[in-house]
């Protein structure tokens, strides 16, 4: 009997366990708070991830322990990993936390990246946007998700208060100046690489966010052949040179023939979800068979998929369970402002079956803007 | 936020359990046994069915109640009827509790059966094979599983021998005799109806058993489009005439083209199991909708399914899980002679792979035999 430990005890975690149950798993998830919701299905150990009493209990319990939380404190996951196996490894997790060093690894490796620069003074922040131009937007180098912890610079006088805005943050968690990248799409490829270096990659997803959170995802991207191995080709690239263990998502953004890798997430990733019923092997089961030294499951898609996203609050399940296609997933989360609750995935056969049914469910939902660009996309490919 | 209570902890109720989550709905199981394999997913009451303190405690928890476990004793699932929702209703379930009420009801509905008559004392046997002929079989009514409960009458000699095995429980369970059937093979119809009365079924699904266990099942069977109507709609007929709401399997013995009834098991089935992978909607979800009022899911199948049963004990992952569409379920169970610890399912596009894929599982796991009869059908239809 194997027991998994999950650092973060979110809708991942909770869906990593859901998965792993069929492969005969036990899980055990640390949260730091008591009614995360993975702890609705699988026993928790409530503490704060810098509390090494709470991590040795943790480590006391499981044979293996991964992330839903990409934000652990890399030195909690050092010392875990000087205990028990830890995937993807502390360092992989280090430098995905930093977009800083997730940049300049990027570039180490040929893979294209807007143009970026490291800020620390106000003084620097002007150089950069000097040199960088604008627009460019000036992020936290750590712990920003969902968008937050970052200021759109639009011209030169916006420095000011780009500073204000996250000045602070410097000495803290560090900044960082990105160009603004006029993208037309943005892509991400989900990837999984085995305990033996074997590496499979879903097929390419298009992504659209609402206010710097992903509103609704697409699978497969309509991208030409040589675009799409570029990418997988880029993913592949990164894993090995962090000798990667388990799921990630590199995020890319498109523009005309070109890519620019935005950045990479450390982990099972959302715009992977659509995987669940869209593609033979899910992203969840196949992070698990990675980090357990499974054979990785086959990742080719069945039909077409689109997952959307609710946030904040859940809409009526039954518009989405009518349809042939339709799959719910309610997190079980109280709703609140912002918040990933749930979301759906509609598989069809064909674009147009896909789009017919995204037009209905946006109807009924109240909710047609949040389909009309993967229609639009659908019906115009 | 929705409790689902369910009586039994085996592996249906785990699976249920799993398939329910993404719905957002929080699950109590009830079992006598305290490690039963369900409680590693969802919260547990331990206690016997018959214990009304323990059931008051369980009917206080959750807002509807169903079973994993067919034998519930029919006045436990009256009591909880008159205190809380229960689906399938206490009436159906009786029914398909006792072999000889079953039967009678398949008769009233014009579902052929093969002839049976209920048996009482040595004397009511004899002449009782005396009607039926031999070969025949002495079932107890209630409580038979997996084939236990079961004598086999070649001749008439063998009444004596039958009477010994089994008579005494004609004051304890009841008796039915039936005739033996020469079939050329066993199909189930799974199907499911909604609390509105809905129906929908599963593709039918051929199944082999080995010493009275299900051993594989195979999806779509090849039937005569005729006959797949007929089967269909003798399941529509019996869960309308019991006002039954969930899933259910009625299992069909096929000789020629004819169809005869073997038995209705109230609740998800074995021979469904493939639905997980193998359906656009599986038979536990499907389940849960239709206990909840939800609207049932599509049924279609994505592909062609083989399911294959693991009893005693697990063979090597590894082999399954090795294979493009195959997947894998352990229920967490400790190993025992005769128990369901698990099953693979593995889909494929069409015929051909599927039966190559199976080849290779069996090979590689040893039990060629197995999968022989479902491979001889696969190339053959
Ligand atoms: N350099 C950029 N140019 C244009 N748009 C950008 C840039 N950086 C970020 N964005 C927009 O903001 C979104 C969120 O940014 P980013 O992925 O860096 O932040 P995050 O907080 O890590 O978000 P998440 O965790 O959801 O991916 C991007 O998906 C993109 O839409
Ligand atoms: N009348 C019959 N003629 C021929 N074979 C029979 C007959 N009844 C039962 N069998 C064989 O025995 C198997 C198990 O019988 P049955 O379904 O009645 O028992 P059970 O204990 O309820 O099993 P399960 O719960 O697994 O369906 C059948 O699937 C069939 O292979």
């Amino acid at each position: 009997m194997t027991t998994v430990g999950i650092l973060g005890g979110g809708q991942l975690a909770r869906m990593l366990a859901l998965a792993g149950a069929p492969l005969g798993l036990r899980f055990l998830v640390m949260d730091n708070v008591a009614d995360a919701c993975a702890g609705q299905f699988a026993p928790m150990v409530v503490g704060d991830y810098r509390d090494e009493a709470a991590l040795a209990e943790f480590a006391s319990r499981v044979d293996v322990a991964t992330f839903d939380f990409e934000n652990v404190p890399a030195e909690s996951a050092r010392w875990l990993a000087s205990r028990i196996d830890v995937f993807p490894n502390p360092h992989a997790l280090a430098i995905a936390q930093d977009r800083l060093a997730e940049k300049t690894r990027f570039r180490e490796l040929d893979i294209p990246v807007p143009a970026f620069a490291a800020v620390d003074t106000l003084d620097g922040l002007r150089a950069a946007v000097e040199s960088i131009g604008t627009p460019c937007i000036l992020k936290t180098r750590r712990l920003g998700y969902d968008g937050k912890g970052q200021f759109r610079i639009r011209q030169a006088s916006d420095v000011d208060d780009a500073w204000a805005a996250l000045g602070a943050q410097a000495s803290k968690v560090g900044l960082i100046l990105e160009a603004f990248v006029n993208f037309e799409r943005e892509l991400s490829v989900v990837a999984v690489r085995g305990r033996d270096g074997q590496f499979r990659a879903w097929p390419l997803t298009e992504n659209w966010h609402v206010d710097g959170v992903l509103s609704a995802s697409l699978a497969p991207a309509s991208v030409q052949p040589r675009m799409r191995d570029e990418a997988v080709d880029y993913a592949r690239r990164l894993a090995e040179s962090l000798d990667y263990v388990g799921v990630f998502a590199l995020e890319l953004f498109c523009r005309g023939d070109n890519l620019l890798a935005n950045e990479l997430a450390p982990r099972v990733h959302n715009s992977g979800h659509w995987t669940i019923e869209g593609s033979e092997t899910s992203q969840f089961e196949n992070h698990l068979r990675a980090v357990l030294g499974l054979p990785l499951g086959d990742t080719r898609m069945v039909g077409r998929a689109c997952m959307l996203n609710w946030v904040g609050e859940l809409p009526d399940a039954r518009a989405v369970l009518h349809e042939s296609g339709g799959h719910w997933h309610d997190y079980g989360k109280a709703p609140r402002a912002g918040r990933k609750v749930g979301h759906a995935t509609v598989r069809a056969d064909d674009d147009g079956a896909l789009a017919e049914t995204l037009v209905r469910v946006g109807a009924a939902l109240n909710r047609s803007a949040q389909v009309e660009p993967v229609v639009a996309r659908l019906t115009s490919r």
